[in-house]
């Protein structure tokens, strides 16, 4: 008999039945992971120094995001202001992680110089933004700003942070702590580091990292003394491959780490190859990591990053813990990590191609849509001021921006030509490639390729595409493309298309959209004195779908006419912020972008016949004809 | 410009925008009818003298349902107790027409006789039961029992009625009112009358039904005497297809109705022939209606049923009124017409056969599934103790129930026996066919048809089936058996299989499912010791659902796992209360029953895979087979 009905609902552990906990809890996606034998990675980074670095730091979460680490975490920096509201902030890093990156996201704190009254307000700050994860740590003596301060509030050591937070926070965060396989440097033994490391997990510690080292047998002894100790809980091996010379004689002055003789032959000699260390760091970990995954004992890794991409991912692939995520895709979309969020499965198409800024504009729902969008639903959307927040950012510079968009811009042609160039991938007339739009941050969407012919063609006549889909009749969920939502499903689409359109040749395609019943089209200008559709004023209309085993129906995406007009709000106003803006004010580029806005009309169009398909390019086609034959009388 | 968005949405009727008003006031839809020029009918019957009269009613309903009246109204006898909780009140009738058989229903009600907190009482009672329409009249005065009640309570007029309603209840009721084509019967003058025609509707009255009448000629010059005095509203005539000879007779004496020479003549020459009469008055009738319907001027008919069924269809398709709903089903199942449950749109699919004790045991609810069943809904049904309600009964009587399923029963095969009939069609071996189970009151649905041969086969081997669908793959909502939710849309079905099985056979076939990974499956005794399934606890499995243009999904039918556990007390009770209790209690054909249903399990299988389908088939073949080899060794 496979299953008993009636059961209670708990999370299930390896033994341990916990109802205070959820899945947000770390603690509890390692336990999964445990139980099913599919071993994990975790990513560790630092604040960035500088806001762009903030930015570039989140669209490097978006890259490593792809290859499904369980969680990444943030450093915390007691110097700095780790708890602060700036983009170099640990707090502001980790939150963006969780909230826009979809990444399940771990804040380290330290209480060695903060006052409790500091950490708890820290503390409220993380819970309020989503955070769920903490890692609790003492901090470095040399952090230290007052002696006083330290002592006076009784935080003294990690044990004491952690049972701090279980008293104030009761089982809201999960809790991580540090572990030390050579010791940590300022304790009396390794024996005494081990009770040490017990006092923190029986205050309240879930799960331990451990600082990094450089032979497997460091690990695996640490890990059989922690076990002989009593302790239980899953230990994860921190592991650092080395990218630099500089950085690794920094790191073990800090930690003061025994270096293995042979490694530091190695380093020293090749020291001025930053290449070469870099290939023998990968090498170095990926033999580390080999040996420790072998075991049983090793559910995953926890990799140091220092900020680094390309050795993290080269390593990952080694090991075959980089998995890429088209598999594994849940929903059409990547959904935010916030617990909050944890059961929203429908979104608007509309800002496909900008989720970071959909999830910043319904950040303060309640509820979000799950199961269905619903014709209830009255979206409030938040206002559109804050184009300046780092993770809403281009991550292209000014200059990068111009080559791409035109220096110059002499008439809305040329505007035409931009978007032609974008789909098609070839070259603008500047000899740039156009790898974004003010619309998409980032490259066509796979799947807009089996129509790039077809938006190219309409582009260049300046039918100036930001969004579109194919249609797409019971692909198998496990499509490399289109699938989405596990395997055994059928997946749906209807075709969808999203342009600026002149309101003069609109009135023309007005003519022609009543030959087609099977489209739904919604148009609005930014002032909406035009505001025309043919659908119900109320009903979404679901474009994706999905059938699976077991389950209703999914609708992940849907064409929604209220969300519609915040969304054009916002897609107009991206040609001046991150468009016209680029020219001076009086420069005739700015006036050919504002010209074009002002007399722009936003369009969407879905074709209801997802199995046949084809009616958005008729109706273009049709609208082209006639075009052409009101131009010759 | 097709259409603004942000207009409040309001019922926009002929010119007139009445937001207190909705859909479930009559006046409403005839309006839009009026709007659209789609013509309708409505159906008038009184209620039933007797319990078993009531249930014979309540099929009549369910089979007059399928021609899509635009409502059915019920009359009332103030002798009788017509505000009672007898099956033979009218209030009973018209509230089981209306939550019941889906049909509108408008309930006649009379003051002569009665003190205004009669009437209190009795539309408080309408209302709690859904009830939104009254035909308000005075009643006869042969039916006033106390002069004194009649006048102390000013309640003397209809049109004191409509005050009185209007007053109390505000807008909630929808209100018709009687007008007389040939002048009330009591009244001093045509005129006069007419008078009091339009103080009932100045005083609330929505809508005119007339009298009876025989010339299309009396009916326009009361039309037009009517709009004369200023009178708008509506006014539907009422048609009577003459059933006998003395009905007409009674009628005629009870209205002192002027009847034309020629159908004097006609009857007196005919009036020992029942079936000639009725011909005429079908012949009549259609005459009277064709006329009518000819003009603009009249947008539908009430038609005076005098709880006959044969004539008034013949008129309706004669006259081109009766529309079978199959190109109509907003749903696969027909809605209940409660107000109340107007967004329901999502049922679980094992009430399929009986519907009504689906709505009966959901009543109390506060709210119906929209949209889909949900995950986190927690259906409480109502108890099972109300067999014996009337709309609730098989329309057999025993000694028919008794030929069906066997006046004596040897052994469980002889059950099996039965199954196989009801599903071929085939007489049993007594040579009655079976025409109904418990399960099913109705003959087998048209989709059944596709998977006759197979059902047939697998309860000769029984596997009892009570409940199935077969797959369906993008068939047109427009399909003549499988279609429903209007056109331009597809429609899918997983396979469901739904049977009872032996224990020890339900163990085999828990060897052979785990074959079929795309079957979801669950299984129960009465008492729930067996208890087993392969899905989750408590997501339920859309199983029918359909793609229309510009909406959501919708998903009207799920197989869900609490509800199952419901349905199973009622599958398993129908055996006993329906069957077995045929039979004398220490008879063998009763132990036959009781020692099988002690022995049964409850299963419930979907295919997932609702491309290919087939599973079904395929996995009941293997338990054939693993069956056919245990036997051997």
């Amino acid at each position: 008999m496979d299953c008993q009905y009636g059961a209670k609902k708990s999370v299930i552990t390896d033994g341990i039945v916990d109802d205070n906990y959820d899945d947000a809890h770390i603690i509890q996606k390692i336990r999964k992971r445990i139980n099913s034998g599919d071993k994990f990675y975790s990513l560790e980074f630092f604040p960035p120094r500088t806001d762009s670095g903030g930015v570039n730091l989140i669209a490097r979460f978006d890259r490593l995001a792809i290859g499904n680490p369980l969680f990444i975490d943030v450093t915390w920096h007691p110097k700095g202001n780790s708890g602060g509201d700036e983009v170099t902030a640990s707090l502001t890093i980790a939150s963006a992680a969780l909230n826009f990156c979809g990444l399940d996201s771990m804040l380290h704190m330290t209480c060695i110089n903060s006052t409790t009254e500091d950490i708890d307000k820290y503390l409220r700050k993380a819970k309020k933004q989503g955070l769920r994860n903490i890692l609790a740590l003492r901090g470095d003596v040399s952090d230290s700003i007052d002696e006083s301060v330290r002592h006076t509030k009784e935080l003294k050591y990690a044990s004491d942070l952690v049972k701090h937070i279980r008293k104030e926070f009761g089982n809201y965060f999960g809790i991580a702590v540090a572990g030390y396989p050579d010791g940590h440097p300022e304790c009396s033994s390794y024996e005494d580091d081990i009770r040490r490391l017990k006092e923190k997990l029986d205050n309240g510690g879930d799960f331990v990292v451990t600082q990094l080292f450089f032979d497997a047998e460091t690990y695996f002894k640490f890990l059989r003394d922690c076990r002989n100790a009593g302790i239980t809980a899953p230990i994860i091996p921190g592991i650092l491959p080395i990218q630099g010379y500089n950085s690794l004689r920094h790191l073990v002055q800090l930690s003061k780490l025994p270096v293995p003789q042979r490694i530091l032959d190695t380093i020293e000699s090749i020291k001025d190859n930053d290449e070469a260390i870099r290939k023998f760091g990968i090498v170095e970990a990926t033999n580390l990591c080999k040996k420790l995954l072998a075991s049983d004992d090793v559910p995953g890794i926890h990799v140091y990053t220092l900020n680094r991409e390309e050795a993290v991912v080269k390593l990952l692939k080694r090991v075959g813990l980089w998995h890429e995520e088209s598999i594994y895709k849940s929903l059409p979309w990547r959904p935010s990590a916030n617990g909050k969020r944890i059961s929203e499965d429908v979104r608007p198409i509309f800002w496909a191609s900008r989720p970071k800024s959909y999830v910043h504009r319904t950040m303060m729902w309640d509820e979000y849509p799950n199961g269905r969008w619903g014709s209830s639903a009255s979206p409030a959307f938040g206002e559109l001021k804050d184009y300046h927040i780092f993770y809403l950012k281009n991550t292209s510079k000014k200059d990068e921006l111009l080559k791409m968009w035109g220096e110059k811009l002499e008439s809305v042609e040329d505007v035409y030509e931009i978007f032609t160039c974008f789909v098609s991938g070839e070259r603008n007339k500047y000899g740039y490639k156009v790898d974004a739009l003010p619309w998409s941050n980032d490259a066509l969407a796979l799947e807009t390729l089996f129509i790039k012919k077809s938006l190219e063609y309409i582009n260049s006549k300046g039918i100036l595409t930001i969004n579109s889909q194919p249609n797409v009749n019971a692909l198998p969920s496990t499509h490399e493309v289109f699938g989405w939502g596990g395997p055994n499903g059928y997946v749906y689409q209807k075709a969808y298309l999203e342009f600026f359109i002149s309101a003069e040749r609109f009135k023309t395609l007005l003519e022609v959209l009543p030959n087609f019943p099977m489209i739904n089209y919604h148009a609005l200008d930014l002032s909406e004195s035009i505001n025309v559709s043919n659908s119900d004023h109320h009903q979404p209309i679901a474009v994706t779908w999905g059938v699976f085993p077991g389950r209703e129906i999914l609708q992940p995406t849907v064409v929604d006419p209220t969300s519609f007009s915040y969304w054009k709000d916002e897609a107009f106003a991206l040609w001046t912020n991150q468009w016209a803006n680029l020219y001076p004010e009086e420069s005739k580029s700015r006036q050919v972008i504002t010209a074009a806005v002002r007399n722009f009309v936003l369009v969407n169009m879905v074709d209801n016949d997802f199995i046949q398909g084809g009616n958005l390019w008729k109706v273009l086609d049709q609208l082209f004809s006639l075009e052409a034959d009101k131009a010759v009388y």
